[in-house]
């Protein structure tokens, strides 16, 4: 069971990065999903509750009684005590008794998936602690957890790798529809049909999956496909798109020359473009292996583009991709603040990643998307990641 | 529109809550979703995002230049400025020219729909206001946040009430489902065949939506039903659930006496204890009107429950309900500490509460949940409130 290997990779990861204790402290998940509770709760709480993981070993849950058997349902918490009307005494109870040199908890200035504790909750945490030696003690968990997010196990590599799939099945049916004159809209409508078929949950908002842009003048960021942009020969369609299934997600994009009468191939502008980006992403994906940094890969594949003469693209080559389709951990940008330390960071075997640009044409914007698994010595593409234009 | 009616409530609730400015600061909404941002912003974005509301009717976004047209499609905003590798001039711009005297954020130790700002997000905007005057100025705008989301508009109730008529259409077709033998799991499942035929979400998370029981020995927490427990002539069969549809929930909770062969009624333990419970309802919602503080509301019923003899129910009376199941705000409960504050909050026009209770008898759990709006004299039943025990 996914939520046994995440928690037992939990508690590996608090001795490898020195860690006394992870607290998540966390209430009405269903408002605000704190990540880390996804990888090792796993049900939903209402009331303020915590859930202790030890180095020692010791794993206890506190919550509301109410709340108290969906959290034994699971099998992760030896212990779940459940309280009425105040966590406070049992809290503090617990914290005395197993008495961690630090408590970790689940907030970062950077990395979006470790950072779950609201700051109103970080406060009332600190109203609970006043007067204990608990207060002082308090520590950000983010080491523990952007690593727990990011080195993922076989079966969390397997699904991804299905939620990868069948987006390539659905991207194969789109070549199908694009006849001259159809929309931006009626493109996006045939891929929800699919998702909707399938019953897959789209990657991001439903509104702008799948971001449709045809030929040049359509927005290339995150907004809804147009009614009046159409398919025309002559010009491109590129996609980009992703599902959620079976709780994780997928993230590419796609894209097809149109042709004009008595074409047989895109015009020499279009194949220059398609080359250098797909060069770019296998240049980088060749320098991709544990150990190398996020910016270090990012920068083999700017330096591509900007070589062959494009402008650089202005977001990073690739994002952790899992349970969230920005799924935090090392991010393979450039060192911009935006990003923080994130870029920073090294590359771990079991890291998914996007590894995604683009640039504009006269005929349109000629982009992809590909996902990629780092191995032990190296990566491997989970995507079909086309070396040549696709014809339409 | 609902998000242009929000966001000129907003305005008007900066003077009246003497607030200068609240400023939304988020991030990757699709994994943190701030509540305040559904209210007033409504779309997702990804980088480090500024929306600001000014008391002199200012409006500003600032946004990654690719959420930019997405922003921009609202209307919300008359200003958006994109940025691409750092927001922090562009931000500390905005805020040298509107200079506000406060700037009010979504923190809250109690009311956790005010309560969307991650503390990773509070620490990082510390650090981009180091050495300027404004990280003096941060205070929590709470007072304005869960007015704003409290006071519900005639087309948010409107859009409660049709959920709450969609959920009790459901209930109704329940009945006929309650054969002796018939499993709580068969039931949740029936109750979510109609759900998907509706294209409905559960208001909660779908695994224990419906919450079902059959008898004296299910769990009345929040958990999954069981294929266990089964429709016994002579128990009593009770559900809680909930919908969520054109964004806004639905909270009720129904009951059934299953009869035995030859019975007419059920037994005279359920009708006192059904009596108890309508009864408590009853009561409280008489005194439920704009000015009462939310623990004087949950006291009236708290008081008919023990003075029958019952043992009090271990939760609050009633909370907000809206586009969350539990929607912050005032709440009608005891003034016990997992509450906070929002037990002495007064009740205001336009808010709507879930008024919910219940007491175990050896034939089941009999309880109740109706869903009633505040009027500007009294209170409305959203819900069909029954007065007696439904046979099956």
């Amino acid at each position: 069971m996914l939520l046994h290997e995440k928690a037992n990779q939990a508690q590996e990861l608090l001795k490898e990065t020195g860690l006394d204790c992870w607290l998540i402290f966390a209430r009405e998940t269903g408002i605000h999903p704190d990540p880390g509770m996804e990888l090792v709760v796993g049900a939903d709480v209402v009331r303020n509750s915590a859930f202790l993981f030890v180095a020692g070993g010791q794993r206890v849950a506190i919550t509301a009684n109410f709340d108290v058997s969906n959290i034994q349902a699971t099998g992760v918490f030896k212990e779940v005590i459940g309280y009425d009307e105040d966590i406070k005494q049992t809290l503090l109870g617990v914290l005395q008794r197993l008495d961690p040199r630090q408590i970790g908890l689940n907030y970062s200035t950077d990395d979006v998936t470790a950072d779950g504790l609201t700051h109103g909750h970080w406060l009332l945490l600190n109203e609970l602690f006043r007067d204990t030696p608990f207060a002082a003690r308090l520590t950000s968990a983010a080491p523990l957890l952007s690593r727990l997010r990011g080195r993922k196990s076989p079966e969390e590599v397997n699904r991804i790798r299905r939620a990868v799939a069948i987006t390539e099945e659905i991207v194969g049916l789109v070549s199908g529809q694009l006849k001259p004159g159809v929309s931006e809209r009626q493109i996006a409508d045939f891929v929800q049909s699919e998702f909707r078929r399938r019953g897959l949950a789209s990657a991001w908002s439903w509104d702008s999956c799948p971001i449709v842009n045809c030929g040049p003048n359509s927005d290339v960021g995150h907004c809804s496909p147009s009614n009046d942009l159409r398919v025309e020969p002559g010009q491109l369609v590129h996609i980009d798109l992703g599902v959620r299934q079976e709780g994780f997600c997928s993230d590419l994009q796609r894209m097809w020359y149109v042709r004009k009468p008595g074409e047989s191939a895109p015009p020499a502008n279009v194949q220059r473009a398609f080359k250098t980006v797909s060069g770019a992403i296998e240049a980088a994906a060749a320098v991709l292996r544990p150990g190398v940094k996020g910016f270090e890969v990012d920068a083999v594949a700017r330096k591509v583009v900007v070589d062959a003469g494009y402008p650089e693209f202005k977001h990073g080559l690739g994002h952790g991709l899992g349970r969230a389709v920005h799924d935090g951990g090392t991010l393979l940008g450039p060192r911009w603040p935006c990003y923080g330390s994130m870029t920073q960071r090294v590359v771990e075997p079991g890291n998914v990643f996007t590894l995604e640009l683009g640039v504009m044409t006269e005929a349109g914007f000629v982009g992809l998307e590909e996902d990629v698994v780092v191995t032990a010595t190296g990566r491997e593409f989970l995507s079909s990641f086309p070396r040549t234009p696709v014809l339409a």
